[in-house]
């Protein structure tokens, strides 16, 4: 356990492209996609050796707090921290640094996301261990990168530029620049060439540094943090978040931060990792049936293959289809090609444009 | 109103075609495929202006009796006649002969079904009223030929010979033969010929020449019927009907009378007519949407063409699939191209045989 090491995990989201398991009210992160545990428990469970779980923050919307609490436990109350509204992960953090900060001005703390599934857990928590280690002593600003492992068109890279030298089982290299997700041949060259890496959203670094890079790259956030930082506690920055958020941009730490600072540092991860951005993604998670259908809950397939099927306590039937998303929640049924899984989000942007059927967003 | 005719309506059935909304105890002629009212309630509103109720009686199974009780009004108790188990059409309209001559031994009655879809039924009530008089005033057996629409697969057909004098609106020809279903070329032809009809399971005939042709070609339904008309009254016969439909095989009337009696006359029926064989069916009697969807109940189809939906007090949402059949009942959900419609019986067979969700059969 390193005592001023914290973990701030980013657990906000609008529920969309899991719907209809996933709602408004019940984002991704709050289901069990795999196994038993909500995605977000599985993400505290990760960090569970190196951070005690009084050094951790949840920051979610203000409305999935309760949720949220029920989820997790160990947690001390004013750990999970409800945004009014969402202004995107560079204020997120930046409320994070303002959080950890008010524990201890000389400590590290990592950004983890909520809702990714994460295999090699020991893998994983060395790289995160070795990128505390490293923040905590150098003014650099860590953000892990995945060796990837198939011409992705759907992640952001990070190019990497010369290896930092040092003994750490974790590789680092600075990092030469970001790139947003590649079409299939640029992705297919990123491979072959060894020196992109998946960007995974997950940061690490000093309240120092960050606090430094905040000051020189984003003058907005750095008032904030200032106008929050003279609050007594975590209480009062909750209530005073409404009005700061009201002031900012919506803008990511990748924009804001990572392609403008110089000393960014890409800590090579190595272990299995995937943002699980869509129902067809659950064909990285689940063993296929003998017809290569997956299959969650009571289903029934005849002369069916290649389905992903999530059963939600009902039958789902399937006879002579192929290659479909079927899931099946309290409300409502999706039916999309397994390539149209990404799509979903026209639906719920329909339903909400028309008002209609709000109990299922 | 014809006081000595009668209509003995078969509304017996497995339930299995319109899985998952029809079940074992909610077969088709209890549903609202079209319109509010149920198949067997439009089969006895097309004969109210010809038959009175207290004339027509509803043979269905013994299990079914109380839901088809709920579904009509206007019939007295004992004219809804519960068989114990399935002995097919023939015994059933031995049955009915038995009961119309209780009556008036005189009768003239139809046989008429419950969960077929007509249209114009000015004109169907032409044909049966004519039909009726006839079968009144000679020795014959009349059966219902529909003049086809198109090379259809799914139905037998009956061969028309030499047509009938006579001044009636309908037309009348001696029936030379009856077919199975026939495949695709041989339908064409029938099409081309205009010497082939639908046989539509419907039949008119006096109770005298009915019992004839019974006891010409049928013995063992003879046999019944001079037991069954011995028995004082309609809970009598219900009574007797476990021990009697034991001795018999199973047999439709077109195999038992239809193919061996010589006096069969073919009704011409020019209306339109549909048995309504399975989920794909609904494409004859709803107007598709703008993509080509029918739909019933709470849909939204994206990029979706071609589907049939019904989807029952849940929100269905597609994207991007294409002639599938999707039916969502209370307990279950059915997936299938429309191409695979008939298959659906599998289902239903694989989970009876694997007794589970006996719920849900």
């Amino acid at each position: 356990m390193l005592s001023n090491a914290y973990a701030v995990i980013l657990a906000g989201g609008k529920g969309e492209r899991f719907w209809p398991l996933s709602t408004s009210k019940r984002p991704k992160q709050l289901l069990s996609l795999v196994g038993g545990t909500p995605l977000l428990g599985l993400a505290m469970e990760r960090v569970d050796t190196l951070i005690p779980r009084e050094n951790v923050f949840v920051i979610t919307n203000a409305d999935l707090v309760a949720p949220t609490r029920e989820i997790i436990s160990g947690l001390p109350e004013e750990n999970i921290i409800g945004e009014p509204f969402g202004r995107d992960t560079a204020a997120a953090a930046a409320l994070g640094c303002v959080l950890v900060r008010a524990r201890d001005p000389n400590g590290v703390f990592c950004i983890l996301t909520a809702d990714h599934i994460i295999k090699d857990i020991d893998v994983f928590r060395r790289t995160l261990g070795d990128s505390l280690a490293l923040a905590a002593a150098e003014n650099v600003l860590v953000t892990m990168g995945i060796t990837p492992t198939f011409p992705s068109t759907g992640f952001g890279y990070i190019e990497a530029g010369e290896p930092l030298a040092g003994a750490d089982a974790t590789a680092f290299f600075k990092a030469k620049r970001f790139v947003e997700k590649p079409d299939r041949e640029t992705a297919e060259q990123y491979l072959r060439s060894g020196r992109f890496f998946w960007n995974s959203g997950m940061f690490v670094w000093s309240v120092k540094s960050f606090a430094a890079a905040i000051a020189a790259h984003a003058p907005p956030l750095q008032a904030m943090m200032d106008t929050l930082g003279r609050l007594p506690d975590a209480r009062g920055v909750v209530g005073a978040l409404d009005a700061e958020y009201g002031k900012l941009e919506k803008i990511s730490i990748d924009y804001a931060l990572m392609e403008k600072a110089s000393n960014i540092v890409m800590a090579q991860g190595t272990f299995n990792w995937d943002d699980v951005g869509s129902w067809s993604a659950l064909e990285n998670h689940f063993e296929a049936g003998p017809d290569g259908n997956i299959t969650v809950g009571a289903v029934e397939p005849i002369e069916a293959t290649g389905n992903i099927v999530v059963s939600d306590a009902r039958l789902t039937a399937l006879i002579g289809v192929h290659d479909l998303v079927v899931v099946q929640a309290e409300g409502a049924t999706l039916i999309c090609p397994k390539g149209k899984a990404q799509d979903v989000k026209k639906i719920v942007e329909r339903l909400r444009e028309r008002g209609t059927y709000e109990e299922l967003l």
